[in-house]
């Protein structure tokens, strides 16, 4: 409805253009100088060259120019935007009367009805359309947890101190500082040079303490007291706890959701009857104890996560309907990208995974469903950007990773992560608690398979692990299963007379084996997780970038241009002039559109109308009624849509039913300006 | 739909009935046995005396026989229920599989979206009907803001600890416990003396930590290891950490939303144009360290809340839309009645508030919404009260609170509270921060008011007080607004020469005064605050119970009877056998609910139909399609309701908006047998 077409290409379309006419500009100049160097050539011959030359430059200039006017981190006016998110409450710091904490927002009321639209479109778009487990877990969490997990050895950041003040850094953050400083201190670096500095900046997050530290000291890094930093040391990013009044028991704040459904997935498994593949979700709060939190939204300390846990053969991640979105095209940065050509790729979800650049089908369709999100909540398309991750960027056991990056004033910045984290996760917790967590394959055909058949010398086993003698059996039975596993097993038995499994010593004496072939009719396997997470926070922000706009360029004129369906209000009603008989009108509509659940935007002040419309706009009302005296005669009002500013007349008791229906898609304001008049009101 | 109205009262009316008639039944045996004595009497008007007496007692009998089959709490079968909620994943304990945390449960996919159905409903309920600012504040409290509410210092528990094993207990709940155990092995203790054990037990946790150990001494407490409990001591519930990397800035997680709401009240004053009374609310998670977590679902350790502040002129306590619910009845457990009658009185709010039973308008509106939500979502009326906090329950600056209990199998609980908190927190906050939290009320008249007129000695604040002198300067100004607020200052000066306000000594050298009246248009306040105060955790956990029962009390066939409007799924998809061409026809209806956001459960396993009707029972599915054969040949389906069983037949394109218009209100079923032909299935 707002977005108007334009002739000329927008967003990555554009820049591969600019940079398909510069490549062809240096052949063409290349040409020129040949032509002109060569004594064969004729006057004509170089005229007519240099002719395409100059129109090619032509070309050029006039897709910057337009690059750099549609480009809205141009044209964005951060102090006008600032001021409009405090004034009309969209988001505040916490706990402001009380001197406020670093990394805590809150969500005041506009915020927190778009935060509810936006989550109510993630469930109906992912949860309800796929039937997806949704869960609810808590955001305490057992130490064992996320020991277990690995969050509590490894996740962290790399932290520096003045050695002065003892002020606290982020050091991969100060590194990518003064790397930005760097390059716009010298803009005319050679392209070389400054690749090599993006290089490192790019890889700021993977190095080791110690590289960060030598990196830090080349780079000439220094404190705000102007002594070099302190050495660089890992610091842990939960927030501790004890729960429980004896003190005894370590608890964190979970720094993700996705724990809470690994530990839960063999009733998972059961509530969905056995069958896989399957996906979980929760929607929640994370937290995560920044060490310098900045960049207002985008780096908080408690946030609203949304993730999905797709369970999935790992023999075979195919998806059931990856061949809906075989052909949505998306913007690709693919890791040789990154470390080359610069650029990214805008190519079809189906050719991504056909030639590898994607891992597989299931992780293809997650993100082009997440970019159909993007687009649902009214994103702009041209704005976003999947980004793979570096092969140093994964964990080990991750096959592919890809974040799906929002362009705001801040740059390209990761809001919703979709990763193959392997079997990793539920391998962890099912080995931490003994727990089976495997899915079961029927075989449609039953299969030959090579197994190792144990007999257990019960005594010597008795002998040697008392209590645990059935614990180091079911073991040993498990990984005789499978002939493979076994295998080195047997081999080290054989060879050294005793070998270690799970922490248990074996010897020879406690089994005996023969490697056998068996017939199965069913396979039993560790599921993989195809995970996407979306941090809700990161979009909520985005989302106010994206929609933010100044009419006609004036700061007075601030529009919030979201769609019907995520606006926090959808209505607003106002008189004309305050007179009771008006205000009756005005309640009346009120009353009929609420009782639809359309959050209504009454405004009786004497405020002139377009002070009043101007103050819907702020919040981004996308309609507003109005009573005026005609409406006191024959019951007809008016309806102006935000962006448009036009206006239609029609019955007062039709205004329910256009509202709803532009709200949930079912009418259009394209179809309205044809079904009613539309008329000419100056907005004064 | 499913309430079938019996002839005979039930819940509250039913108790009042047998109240009285046992009144008539001593009456008229009194009258019987004068009868007798006196010489004068005949026979047949002893007969006839007699002969009401039986009929008396028996229509009693009648009644109580009624009562206890009516009775969920005596029918409700435990076992089953449990199984049920475990099986089918509505609530499952956290981390189960390493060995799980007391006092933290999960919601598993049924129990999910049956939160999200009630905060929606409770959103639309409160949030848009009434236009309340919602907010989402964040869970992380820094300790200066919890400092200043109190809960630093008071919000606690007291506990006692096993000597021998370190065990920990509160020690009201043992109190408590005892003295049921006592009761319970006496049934035929005197009326005198068990009423005075449940006063004691009323007032559990209210007692100083002397005097609970000197009741707990008193009925011969013993601590597990069998010697007597240490001394009781308060215990801090709040769950602590620490915020930022410094590992110096402590915080908490919040107890209650409410703090939140509290320190953003100017915001909220201007983001509502500065218009009052008006409300603010929110929806999040709340903490507490519980010592002994019991009771399943109902005491645990995070909680969801919903919270409204409703700011109002403590000289004004009427809300403008009382008028809608006056004649509202509701069924009151008034202090006076819990000390002496031990009934409830069931009368209408207007009554209540009349005769000051309640204390405002206000906070008998909001009970009255409170009452009318919770029959919206599908609680058992006759299994909800509200009981007044005794003086010695509330905190001192509270003015009345009302608490909603809502009856299942463990007695009545307390789910949402009902408080009218004065201007205490506006005011803690204020005077912490040095901020005015006030309202302003526009006069229609102008008013002559009394001021004191101040004059001050610059030079010796500026000697006494330095870089404080203007912070004294604006507290002493604010009390001179009010000759009222200002008399004790200017006494304590004149009699003593000096006086103490907000810590600052303040000397009669430093100001002079004058005694004037001056004329005000406006009149500024710090508003007073009614909380309703919703524990979601225990609604959802009561409503489970309320919805539970067993068909033809078989324990195979478990229904939970959820309102379509609430119910996790709307509609069952079922083939009455699995070939192609009906799974074509399910998987057609299954899109077009889904698409109209039905959650929609679709069953093609090969169990038998009354199997699968049954399982789709258990996890509250109100409505179910059965393609058959005669669907392949005509297009119509039957469509199940879940309580009655009827089954209607209908097109199998009318099935998204019968079902659509079931959930939103808009047809009933009773509508439906009408206008479809109810078919005879037998449910095999």
């Amino acid at each position: 409805m707002s977005s108007s077409n334009s002739a000329l290409p927008s967003g990555a379309a554009l820049q591969d253009e600019i940079d398909s006419l510069n490549a062809q500009i240096t052949k063409q100049g290349a040409h020129v100088r040949t032509l002109k160097k060569e004594s064969s050539s004729n006057a004509d011959e170089i005229a007519s060259a240099v002719e395409e030359l100059k129109r090619l430059k032509l070309h050029a200039e006039t897709l910057r120019k337009h690059q750099e006017a549609s480009d809205p981190s141009k044209t964005f006016n951060r102090k006008v935007f600032d001021e409009l998110i405090l004034r009309k409450m969209f988001i505040v710091p916490s706990f402001e009367i009380h001197g406020g904490v670093k990394g805590l927002f809150d969500l005041g009321p506009p915020a927190c009805a778009l935060k509810a639209a936006i989550v109510d479109a993630w469930r109906k778009h992912f949860v309800l359309t796929e039937s997806m487990l949704e869960m609810e877990c808590t955001c305490l969490t057992p130490e064992v947890v996320l020991k277990t997990s690995g969050h509590v050895d490894r996740f962290t950041d790399l932290m520096v101190k003045d050695p002065v003040s003892g002020e606290c850094f982020r050091a991969d953050k100060l590194l990518e500082d003064v790397i930005d400083e760097l390059l716009e201190a010298n803009p005319d670096m050679p392209t070389e040079e400054r690749e090599r500095h993006l290089r490192v900046q790019i890889q700021a997050d993977a190095f080791s303490p110690a590289e960060l530290d030598e990196q830090l000291a080349l780079y000439g890094c220094k404190a705000p007291s102007g002594e070099p930093y302190g050495p660089s040391f890992p610091f842990n990013l939960m927030f501790k706890t004890s729960i429980g009044p004896e003190g005894t028991s370590v608890g964190y704040l979970r720094p993700e959701t996705a724990q809470g459904l690994f530990v839960n997935f063999r009733r998972l498994l059961d509530a969905n009857s056995q069958k896989m593949p399957f996906a979980a979700a929760q929607i929640g709060l994370g937290f995560r104890n920044e060490i310098a939190p900045r960049s207002g939204l985008l780096r908080v300390r408690e946030f609203c996560m949304a993730e999905i846990e797709h369970f999935v053969n790992p023999d075979d991640k195919s998806h059931p309907s990856f061949s809906s979105v075989a052909n949505k095209e998306l913007v690709l940065f693919g890791r040789d990208d990154q470390l080359g050509s610069g650029k990214t790729k805008t190519i079809t979800v189906g050719e991504a995974v056909s030639t590898g650049l994607v891992n597989n089908e299931t992780l293809a369709y997650f993100m082009a469903r997440t970019q159909l999100f993007m687009e649902r909540i009214g994103m702009d398309p041209s704005r976003l950007r999947f980004r793979q991750h570096l092969t140093t960027e994964m964990a080990h056991y991750a096959c592919d990773c890809w974040d799906l990056e929002i362009q705001s004033s801040y740059g390209w910045v990761e809001c919703v992560g979709h990763a193959d984290r392997a079997c990793y996760d539920l391998d962890v917790h099912g080995k931490a608690t003994k727990t089976p967590m495997v899915a079961t394959l029927k075989l449609d055909e039953p299969r030959e398979v090579e197994i190792a058949k144990l007999k257990f010398d019960r005594k010597a086993l008795g002998q040697a692990f008392k209590g645990d003698q059935r614990v180091v059996a079911r073991v040993l039975e498990a990984l005789a299963e499978n002939w493979a596993d076994f295998e080195p097993v047997a081999t080290a038995l054989e060879t050294d007379g005793k070998t270690t499994v799970d922490g248990f010593e074996i010897t020879k004496s406690m089994l005996t084996w023969t490697k056998e072939t068996k017939k199965v009719h069913e396979i039993k396997f560790t599921p993989s997780v195809i995970e996407p997470s979306f941090g809700m926070g990161r979009i909520l922000y985005s989302l106010l970038e994206h929609c933010f706009y100044q009419r006609d360029a004036d700061e007075q004129r601030c529009v919030m241009k979201f769609k019907p369906a995520v606006a926090p209000q959808k209505c607003a009603v106002l008189p004309i002039s305050s007179s009771d008989e008006m205000n009756a009108v005005v309640d009346e509509i009120a009353a009929s559109l609420m009782d639809s659940d359309l959050a209504t935007r009454v405004d009786k002040s004497t405020a002139s109308l377009g002070r009043r419309y101007a103050r819907a706009d702020e919040v981004g009302v996308p309609f507003a009624v109005t009573v005026d005296f005609d409406t006191l005669a024959d019951g007809s009002v008016t309806l102006r849509e935000r962006d448009s500013t036009v206006q239609i007349r029609l019955p007062k008791t039709d205004v329910t039913k256009v509202v709803f229906d532009f709200v949930h898609g079912r009418f259009s304001w394209d179809e309205a300006v044809v079904k009613y008049p539309v008329v000419q009101v100056k907005e004064d």
